[in-house]
């Protein structure tokens, strides 16, 4: 476990620094452990923040959002900055922008140097200069100090405006010592420490007041762009105006469309809503599904029992996978675990035939279940990923892995001491398998260490009945047609998808559900009483 | 008014087609615009697209934003789309991305060759196909057409993914015949046609509920998010998840900043709320100001005489303006008389006091009104520019433009019959002037054509109070503080700023406004209303 940073003369400082600013972002903090990670002496760390720019051929500027890397060590989310971490001198600095006087009565203007000290956890400001010699201070500062022989690596950031690899190149030499920057800086971002925990959690709980929001109002709702104002407008109204990803609110068979972000259809007669939807807080992110029915005459009531049938499997499938959350599990083993949950969920319903394990080695299920059980997530939803247990090239062919997953494999059926699910494995194709966890965000590939104190992760099944892709891929695929029964599944289309999806903590004993917004019986409840 | 499309064989092949599909885009007329202006015949148009794009270091889709040029002549927001336009031919073919069957369970699909025939009014879809040889079958196209003689001219889109500059170049030699490529679609694009048109309504009827909304919920709102989140939410669940621009939500001294978007304070003690917000609608753009009280126990009514006093002059200044809108007018004169009324408007404030024309050539009001009056409107907020009367470079000294402003002046005298406004310009430096129509956007410089049927431009005066602004500039500076009544002024920099905007079409005898969200007594009315 080399990828917890190890307690040291710097997390010392860490404490003592927090009684100054208890509410500023950590940066120093992660500047200081992203320096024990790399595990050299002298040594820069520097890095490029994103720039404001236009659309190609428009005056109007792209959306801005700041480099993630940039962030973690900066907590500066202001365009055209950049950071360097000198890790000799233990020196934060951040690099402002100039202010243009020209632009103030437009746009404002970025912090002052004396305003970044009060706002960012850092040891000095200074303001970027650009001159005919070099293309900034920053640049002649760097020079400075690879004369003293000093290293200096940085993440490469294609949009950035000043040019490092003038000055460094982004380490990732096998002969190189210790991590790579990316590697180190991964490495600290997986393990969340308890400012980032309240910030999902923050994120968590404006994600859950948008998804009340939906809930209340639905019964007066026709519409998929309804429900998306009403969510959007409801985190806007609390002080976010980002969104971690797209808002998914798909009805029917749009729910069947995993990244569904159109949202522009009346309901129709569509029976089933969901909505996959997490805000953003101080660029963290939340990653929040709920499914409910969508029932003009009894709002909060499934219409169908098909509808109804689906929905009540994947809460029992994320329960299950929820509760076996703690430090230690292999991530691939619950993910597993969720696959043959849902195989039993498809024969129970008739929509499947056959035998379990025929069908999980022929890979039938991922017609119904086509996707991992989650990820970690962070400054992104889809967070970066700790080191991995090998140091395996992550281009090496599925067969290379195959062992890997056969271990997984004997140590589910270790857990949970039973052999229905003890997969017999023998087909080296990864088109036969229920899932390819190689193909999978971390941390649910065979590579992925196990689960520590402070990962955060998503646990998301889902079961969708999208028409296009089981007619192009199974209905008429010889090795996977014989186990659907056809006149049954034609009973389940309409229902669309329900996906089910928390974000989750792991403690030093187990777990803990970040994510607040109602689901199962209680999200029925508030749909009716919305109504009355 | 050489940037008129002349009527041809091509706009009697429009209205032939108009009963094929009366909703479509249409594109194919757009491109036979183009053409005509371009005044070639052996010559092909071709424009890259927007693709899909992450942000750096993430997993995480940039918003996507389809060129504007691209989808005047196809009408198709898609990404990783081209567009080629045959002149020769007369033929209009969108290349499509072929469809990758492994992301269809995930982010759907794009068009297929059949549905964009359906969609779009084109004479041919076809999928790009990338192989060894070229860089597309585009491409091998491309070259085709250049053996047999055409020329190919595109715009260059930096972040297309077809490198068309292998095959052509963006015209823009001195020595070439006709229009560059980008002129010619400035020149079709600054006239819009009745579905153009239909659009810019269409976005300011969604922009207007917006802002009704905002106006029925103010007296139980307290914050700039909350005013964000009912406008956006409202226009996105009327169908539109873009808006032109980021909305500016300003309460009191935010009122002051051109461009806030911030829009996460609390009212506190904020008198004036300023909201700048224009939805979007199938790629066309609204652009909307309106400034309302802020007042806890009496809602709809100002708080103090001086919020009164500066609305009913900016009020009449607009009103005023849009009156003069009509066919031949140079916009430059009426933003020039917004000047000379504002300037009467602060004098009759109290808060300049000397001569008016000497406050004018002293440039001090620039101060409270230091932007142009307004802009053309369409496909972007701030839309192209149409070709200019003389084919100045934009590059030259403002002086060198000096006899335009002077023109426009005489005009603006024999316009109005009164010689009050008449400037007797002699000072060349234009920080002497209270303002710089050579910095500002078409059609207000001296070298923009006057109005034709067709145009749409904003009409936004403002009268504001920045106190960084004003302080760094005016207050010390021994030119301007001479007019300035400091203790008059200190009265009313808590107004903060207040801005009145609508988009108006120049019709064949005069105007349309096109803006129909409810100002002046009709606003206050509504908020009024709202509170029982």
């Amino acid at each position: 476990m080399d990828f917890i940073p190890q307690a040291s003369a710097s997390r010392m400082h860490l404490s003592l620094r927090a009684k100054k600013g208890i509410d500023k972002y950590p940066a120093k903090a992660h500047a200081q452990r992203v320096g024990d990670q790399l595990g050299r002496e002298k040594c820069i760390v520097a890095l490029v923040g994103e720039k404001a720019e236009f659309f190609s051929n428009s005056d109007m500027p792209r959306p801005f959002r700041q480099d993630r890397y940039f962030y973690y060590i900066s907590g500066c989310s202001e365009p055209g900055c950049s950071v360097t971490y000198d890790v000799e001198h233990d020196k934060l600095t951040l690099w402002l922008p100039p202010i243009n006087l020209d632009r103030v009565y437009y746009d404002g203007r970025g912090s002052t140097v004396e305003q970044a000290m009060e706002l960012y956890d850092i040891d000095e400001a200074v303001y970027l200069e650009h001159d005919e010699r070099s293309n900034s201070n920053l640049c002649d500062w760097v020079n400075q100090r690879k004369a003293d022989g000093c290293e200096c690596i940085f993440i490469r950031n294609p949009l950035s405006g000043v040019d490092l690899s003038l000055y460094g190149r982004e380490v990732d030499r096998p002969e190189s010592p210790g991590l790579t920057l990316r590697k180190a800086m991964n490495a600290c971002r997986a393990v969340k420490d308890e400012h980032e925990i309240a910030l999902i959690r923050k994120a968590n709980a404006v994600s859950a007041e948008g998804h009340v929001a939906i809930l209340k109002s639905l019964h007066r709702l026709h519409s998929e762009p309804e429900v998306e104002g009403v969510y959007r407008g409801t985190c806007i109204s609390l002080g976010t105006t980002e969104q971690s990803y797209g808002p998914i609110c798909g009805a029917g068979e749009h729910a069947s469309q995993l990244h569904y972000v159109t949202n522009k259809s009346q309901f129709a007669d569509a029976e089933v809503l969901l909505i996959d939807a997490g805000a953003e807080w101080e660029c963290y992110a939340s990653d929040v599904t709920r499914t409910m029915p969508i029932n003009k005459h009894e709002p909060g009531t499934w219409k169908s029992k098909e509808a109804k049938a689906v929905y009540k499997h994947v809460e029992k499938i994320q329960e299950k996978c929820i509760a076996m959350l703690r430090p230690g599990v292999h991530f691939m083993d619950v993910m597993l675990h969720s696959v043959h949950m849902a195989i039993d969920a498809l024969l129970d319903l008739g929509i499947l035939k056959g035998k379990h394990m025929d069908i999980f080695h022929d890979g039938v299920s991922a017609g119904f279940y086509p996707h991992g059980l989650g990820h970690h997530i962070g400054l992104e939803v889809h967070d970066v990923e700790p080191p991995t247990i090998k140091a395996q090239d992550k281009e090496e062919p599925w067969k290379a892995r195959f062992a890997d997953l056969q271990q997984a494999h004997a140590r589910y059926v270790e857990s949970t001491g039973t052999s229905l699910y003890s997969a017999q494995t023998t087909s080296t194709e990864p088109r036969h398998f229920s899932i390819d966890p190689t193909k999978c965000l971390s941390p649910s590939t065979p590579a992925d260490a196990p689960l520590t104190p402070g990962m955060v992760v998503t646990i998301e099944p889902g079961i969708y009945f999208n028409a296009f892709v089981l007619e192009t891929f199974y209905l008429d695929h010889p090795e996977h047609r014989k186990y659907i029964d056809r006149k049954v599944l034609e009973r389940y289309m309409h229902v669309g998808g329900v996906r089910i999806e928390d974000d989750i903590l792991i403690t030093k004993d187990g777990y803990e559900n970040l994510t607040t917004a109602p689901k199962g019986e209680e999200m029925l409840r508030i749909i009716r009483k919305g109504k009355k």
